[in-house]
């Protein structure tokens, strides 16, 4: 007598192609081709970055909430925050990237000297009038370098020049910053719970310092990075002295651009590993006990996957529970057998023609399906090959080979 | 206690690019990465075209020949024969593609009506005199469409036009012949036992004749496929009248060009599906019975490869045994599923991202490993689900469900 076999769904979504959502859709569609009596639990992964507020809204059975804020570029963005579901404190779920995301910058428009994290401010501040108790915030998928400037004063705090006054919006601004006045930030701020989910590795200064890896893909050229080098090592050294926190290195200070470190030392947030932050508020660890087998997938599988992405940090999670753990994947990098170590006990490409990205985006639904179909049906001929050979009946094997 | 899985490793080649030995070779290296304890056998599939008479003098521990015969355009080329190794009846075996292939005709003077058989006749010839009890003869990729009558010519039967000479070369003689003259064909072919390994699919004449189904690519124009129809069709009558078998429509006769049609009717060879002949020569069920899991593989897997072609038949004959069948693939088509009736389980392409057929091509070794590799990985996690959860000791599972 054997139980259904539980399946745990739990992939990214494929930038640019479908939401984590969608691919766990076309997976559960594939494996219930191959095993109509699988019990399938999905939980599409959000990394922090765009999709994170509806994911955890769906997740908990949260709601929605629609909000005009400031853009990048200072033009007015339909955006939106959530409150999840569930007992517990009111907690207001943000995604910096629904307010300040790259996605909200033209490309023509890139510049990351002068985008701003305002519209995250307004975000706060709109939760913060619908109540909230705690706030959540998704740090990814950012267009901005500002150091969370312009959140910073959005909820009311002074960043002040030489002269006395405000300085402009965009990291930029920050090297005539001279120096920060706490006094009219947002009263409800220390109140209030604050954590931020962000990629741990990422720092605000020095050589990993977010303006040289990320500066390029948001638009700056070299000698803007030095810029913004500078602006935001000139930011750390007066939060140091205004504010007595020291940003420069400390983990996730670099994420969205710096937004990291200012949520952290303005407003007082924790900054967690967004892997951290999804066990807890969807709750991976009951959905892992609860499975017989997780199924990921990504985009892209590569040495970088096993570096804190998403699915190999559910892998490393799964194996304390001993799971066996598969992932598929649009593209396979030479070096993706690195996440074997993580966990990720076999990998599939979706792929099943010689053709072109664009082509394979197209149909990725379709191919999703069928290769979730064909490993379940390896996964399958494997539960069956014990004690097979026995009922089989047939000779033992003869002394031939090839 | 579990004794190590027996797999046996079965691929066709991958249309220029690898043979199948090399794919078998490239299939074993990742299996072995996945489970180093595995026990492998090896049995490259021929399908009677390229690569047959090596195949065969390999797995049977045989000898290879070289003979000068005459090409399919009249040059000579360098072919050869094998004897089958092993005890029994001195088995010689004639690959027809080494003598008339389509290889062995230049794209640019790719022309059915005048290419001929001749020297495949030759190769019968050589065989015979180096003491040949018995041949096997095996058909497919040819670049001929003459129904063997170069074959016959080389063996002393006589083929006339009306004024009594000999006809020339190709299928297009075929439209002068008058009759057929068996008296001078060579004395010893009565005395040996004649096999061959052909296509059962393929005619001779009709709408599913041999001219109309594989002219083209041999170079005919459509022009030319209505002549060499027609030469076909008078070729089958003057058979008929002559020698008084009806080739037109028996299964195999349309084999190689209608090479199947010559060896039947003028030399009375008994014609076989490709696939039986394999079963027996390489010992195929032998090999099944000594596996746990069956590997096998083709360039392309699509609905075809179900109708007739080696890794289709060698699954059909798999679940005799009752054996999991899995298939790799350079591509796979949108209609491969159907392949899942034939007996193959699951199957996956060996790509890991987008590229050109080239790209795959030149990548091939290395992917077919890999994509090996994960198949076995996916095998072994199935392999370890049952009865793995009372083992793990982890609560049932929560009513949760995505």
């Amino acid at each position: 007598m054997t139980s259904p076999l539980r399946i745990l769904i739990a992939p990214s979504g494929f930038k640019e192609c479908l939401d984590a959502e969608q691919v766990a859709e076309a997976i559960a569609t594939g494996i219930q081709r191959a095993l109509p009596e699988a019990r399938l639990l999905k939980a599409p992964l959000t990394d922090g970055g765009e999709g994170f507020t509806r994911a955890l809204v769906k997740a908990t059975g949260g709601s929605l909430h629609p909000a005009i804020v400031t853009g990048p570029l200072g033009q007015p963005v339909a955006s939106h925050f959530g409150f999840l579901g569930g007992a517990g404190p009111r907690t207001a779920v943000i995604e910096m990237a629904a307010a300040a995301g790259l996605r909200l910058v033209p490309p023509h428009a890139r510049n990351p000297m002068a985008t701003t994290t305002r519209g995250v401010g307004e975000l706060i501040r709109a939760a913060l009038e619908a109540g909230a108790a705690r706030l959540l915030i998704g740090c990814g998928d950012s267009g901005t370098n500002d150091g969370g400037a312009g959140m910073a004063q959005a909820l009311g705090i002074r960043l002040l020049n030489a002269a006395g006054g405000e300085i402009g919006a965009g990291g930029g601004a920050l090297l005539e910053l001279d120096r920060i006045d706490l006094s009219g930030r947002d009263s409800r701020i220390p109140r209030v719970q604050l954590e931020v989910a962000c990629n741990w590795r990422n720092v605000l200064c020095g050589p990993g310092g977010v303006a040289r890896v990320f500066g390029p893909q948001k638009g700056a050229s070299p000698e803007m990075v030095a810029r913004l080098e500078a602006a935001l090592e000139r930011y750390a050294a007066i939060i140091a002295r205004d504010v007595g926190v020291d940003v420069s290195t400390m983990p996730g200070g670099g994420a969205s651009g710096g937004l990291g470190a200012g949520l952290h030392s303005l407003l007082k947030a924790t900054l967690l590993p967004r892997y951290d932050v999804l066990v807890r508020y969807l709750d991976l660890d009951g959905l892992l006990r609860g499975a017989d087998l997780v199924v990921t997938a990504e985009g892209g599988l590569d040495a970088r996957t096993s570096r804190g992405k998403m699915p190999a940090e559910l892998a490393r999670r799964a194996k304390h529970f001993r799971l066996p753990v598969i992932a598929l994947a649009g593209t396979i990098d030479e070096d993706a057998r690195v996440n074997y170590a993580c966990g990720i006990d076999s990998f599939s490409s979706i792929l099943e023609a010689p053709c072109t990205l664009s082509e394979a985006m197209d149909r990725a639904p379709f191919l999703i399906a069928n290769a979730a179909e064909n490993a379940l049906r390896y996964i399958l001929i494997g539960r069956g090959l014990p004690g097979l050979r026995k009922a089989r009946g047939h000779p033992r094997p003869r002394a031939r080979a090839g």
